[in-house]
């Protein structure tokens, strides 16, 4: 059960007693608060847990500072959209709105190598007018003999050209909790000239410890990939661990899953799945065309497949791209092949912007057409 | 090997002569010529077959009337781009162009089940302007005890109604060679006014018998579906039978593949395959979002996971969209949930009149952009 | 809903006319009558179809020579168990019984290729004691360009060397109808020293027109294989096709499903559905090793994949095995690599014995537990 | 490069120092040595990292006390058997022998519920001469909404129980490093009455910074579950982050794979895979049918599904089998459905005797068979 308060309502301890009073009157319920900062307003949202079955919506309804109240499934409770009754809701980060209208483009290092293309990535993402990107400092790699990232060692200089850049949000994969504090330290030390997104990984979309770990913490949003080898319901239900521990800045991004039927694409592409990540949660979407596709072949038109797959995301309304974008592809240490180059970034930029125009003018069509209709 | 002869070669018995003396220099090769007749040229090619290995190219490419001699790997012999050696060719049926540059909607009934929706839906196809359907007589359904279509009843008057309202090509799935005769004499009987594309169905992509048969016949193009169980070049390589046999007038459809990581979905979409049957083959492209998707379920944005999955079909470059239709979806006799209705029809029409004109601004762009590189 | 009759019945005009009176009480009811040849007794079941859900089953099972009525699903209608109040089957051919009871090892050629092999290998199956075989004379191959069978040519010789070494049944894949003919004039010609069962392959497990022919004949029992890329239902719903157009005389053959998570394995082995298809079903049950596993390899205790997928599918209780054997294995014209050769045969056999036993002691094992229980 | 040294070397300092000394004399090389507590001997192994390709194994062959140097892939490196060449080795734990030649049943809870359950379980164990155990304490769930497990609440009462009882060592899972100190802990406490296998679960397979950890320490050896949406390859290929973080104490289990292809079961069986790990790495393999069926139906013959597939596995020459077991399957919190029952267990391990027995009377006839063939 979720008891949506009223926008104007700033709940203090006297709306907390209230609400309190009320789950009294019945067993084991407990209640938690939830403050979404958004761009214009703060919304407060609280959830019942506990045996909800027997409590009637009126009972919380009728309380002068709630909106609504809606009953939920078990499952994706917090994440959830159940039936279109829960709004979406989006976050802030950096002065940066993420939500299920916004659109991202976050491109960069899949695996951070050295500092000199660190900067040269950075350089191209300012002159492209962007103010987010993606460095991979911890690679979970198949191979244990396979290259796995600098680690905290290559944090200061990333954080202090990101600053430099004028990058704010710097989408960044995390295998273990301690690289939460190393990076919250980083941050601190360098001064906080960046922000950072922390990205569980697909092979983690089911590491229940760390999911719970990035869901406790407050200070960096949440990028959850799906799992490659699991349907997209179990992502989801894994998704709601991060945001059932208390933090539901939470984008989801698809990135393919694992299939001999994607072939020759690195795994099967499922971006049809954009929709459906809309209408079943409150999250915004991003997709991973690099890691999906996997190859840098084109079409005939001229067009690589990675591209043909990014606009396949944008024009069914994704909120974010992630994309692998590296100064010299052929020397990374990491998905070389997959990369785009920094010569590529404009032209890709000016691909996605018609793209993402293209979905606007879908939905003022049809906005239209029912007006007409009406 | 394939000998490409000259745009404006017209091979006669001269020229046939001077190959075969080529081919009779090395041991056991056969030769057979394939013509092409596209919208403003007519294109010969000739297929080399047998051990080619050893023959060197220069054999065949000094004749005076050969433009380029192509030596092909034995996968998609005939359908292939060979690394893009080959070139796209397309073709022309009832005055309607198919090929990599094209765009089509086939639009209609899955299952023809009654002749006034048959009309209904003709009439709504014209007021939309096209002159494409798709209309299912012989259907093969999972259980026999499900509605297997009305087979040749019904062509009499789909072929009738198709020709009072101008629809020039109708896809029509067959699943057994009979089929094509049934076809023939119903169509003969009409007096033409109207022409099949014939469609080989998921399930008959490995009925190599019924591929022979649809190759071997030049009354009908083909309308090839890849099989949902198997892989992209084993779907390939079967409809390599159509064209080996003597009919290279293929359309290569995607409809999603089987798998538990497709969910909700029907079928998980294929779509970011659009460029790579581009870049493998010479074939025209369809999707086809009806059978991908299979649910009629809405995004937030108010735009239905279908109408989704077409648009990223035809951002990245289809050549067709096959898609179903239906007066009454509710009542249909298959597939009804998944069926647009004929109020649909014009504003989907619009929303994929957007996505093909951001394909051709995207193809610009690109253009443009190389232009100026240079 | 089927009616199954009293063991002793012998249902002649006036039975047929009393249960017809019954049928002819309710709207639009048709029946089948199904008699089955069994080793010992012969069976007879009346199969009702239309709209039997609002008939009561005491309108038949009052009847004098009526023993029971199921009400069945839709699903599996004639092949299905119905939950077990269906009883198994089973049929004879050529004085060999075919049932969930029985055991039969049908090894041979994939492809039939040389009069040589055929009777090398037609030699050692005598030597081995066995009186089945497989022998392939029509192939359809993934590549249009790969070996195809030699198909009718080799009928003659594979029928006269059958007879002359003993061998009762041959199981033969056909892919067209003209095929079962084709196999009646030579087995007529060679004067029937042979029988055949006509196979299914893979590719046209859901080829619905093939089915409904080989439904339609009564001179071969059918081997279905399982779809390599659908799902168990979808198969067992296409194995219905045979048996509703009048065939139950079906073995339906387990042989690995397409996935990547199968490597190195050919196919992912899928013997854990014997017994799901022996309770679903009434057919007895096949597995092919050679195909599921697809390569000659060996596990460090020296015995071969393919015997050890073998294994398992004889110690749950598999009826039939499917084997390839070739007296040249590397000369192969198709799938030499997964062949045994004819020297292995005996201890392939030896092994086979070994745990065919095994499970005919676990099943008395459960038995005596039971009676002990009691 | 792995040095492996003759049984009954005893490498003290000076054998170090001779290794170190030849390792010196190319650019780039450590050396770990890795010692193999077996049932009868000890065995040595010296681990060669490092840019080892152009080092002539001679170098390190001559030495006096080395038996054979193997030249490894980078491929599974330390669990690989390397074509053969390295040989297979096991362990030993609290006195029981693991090994490829090995046969343990480890039965018991899913998850541990209460201590009376884990009492008649540990109970019925012993009884039917049985000293392992699986107990689930820490539980990963799908939906964080699902119990958990008790944690390390229920560790006390689970030892004192398995000490009281017999059982020598438990199959427990971890999904956090902290579980592996809570578990020591726990048992220092206890007195150490019975020893620990630490499971990786499916859903872990790929999280790669737990592997490093039980791979770091020496005190539990690592049951590790197969990634159910992953290769084997990436499977074994993670199993190595075990290893070559020190400890090669391994079991691999087999445990289904997802896949729409398994239904009904809970996943599509895989145990066609046992003679392919054994073959590719040194470790003992394990099957779990329960999970892999995920449910308790029962073929005709009276045979449950779970015990076809445990069969199956065992009749390949599975060294382990993890099976579910609660005296109240329905009351169980956790996969009840799938649990036998305490009065199914000794008929279980009956039936599991044939299938082992029979694994053994298949290697003797092979053998036997060599013997007269040579």
């Amino acid at each position: 059960m979720i008891i949506i308060l009223r926008p104007e309502a700033d709940p203090g301890p006297e709306e907390l007693r209230q609400l309190e009073a009320v789950a009294s009157r019945f067993p084991d319920l407990t209640l938690r608060l939830h403050r979404v900062q958004g761009a214009f307003q703060t919304l407060h949202e609280v959830y019942v847990f506990g045996p909800t079955r027997q409590v009637p919506t009126e009972a919380f309804a009728e309380l002068p500072f709630v909106q609504r109240v809606v009953r939920v499934s078990s499952r994706y409770r917090v994440i959830g959209r159940h039936g279109g009754q829960a709004p979406e809701v989006g976050f802030e980060h950096r002065g940066l709105r993420f939500s299920q209208d916004s659109f991202h483009v976050f491109a960069g290092l899949c695996a951070v190598d050295t500092r000199q293309h660190v900067e040269l990535t950075m350089e191209a993402l300012r002159r492209a007018g962007l103010r987010t990107a993606r460095m991979g400092a911890y690679k979970p790699r198949t191979s244990p003999y396979d290259f796995q990232g600098h680690g905290r060692a290559c944090l200061p200089y990333v954080f202090e050209l990101a600053g430099k850049y004028g990058i704010q949000v710097i989408a960044m994969e995390v295998t273990h909790e301690s690289h939460l504090e190393e990076i919250a330290t980083a941050l601190d030390e360098a001064g906080h000239p960046t922000g950072v997104m922390v990205q569980i990984g697909t092979r983690n979309a089911q590491n229940f410890e760390l999911l719970k770990h990035v869901g406790r913490q407050q200070a960096f949003p949440v990028l959850f990939k799906r799992g490659m080898g699991i349907t997209l319901e179990e992502s989801l239900n894994a998704c709601e661990y991060v945001a059932t521990n208390g933090n539901p800045r939470i984008v989801f991004c698809l990135r393919g899953v694992k299939s001999d039927k994607g072939d020759p694409h690195r795994n099967l592409v499922d971006f049809a799945h954009v929709p459906v990540v809309n209408r079943l949660t409150r999250l915004p979407v991003c997709v991973d065309p690099s890691h999906s596709v996997g190859r840098r072949d084109r079409a005939p038109d001229g067009i690589s497949d990675i591209w043909h797959a990014a606009a396949q995301g944008v024009i069914a309304g994704a909120n974010m791209l992630l994309v692998d974008l590296h100064p010299r592809p052929e020397a990374a240490l990491c998905d070389g092949p997959q990369a785009l180059t920094l010569g590529e970034l404009e032209p890709f930029l000016e691909d996605m912007r018609i793209c993402r125009e293209a979905y606007l003018r879908r939905l003022a069509a049809l906005r239209r057409g029912r007006v007409e209709a009406a």
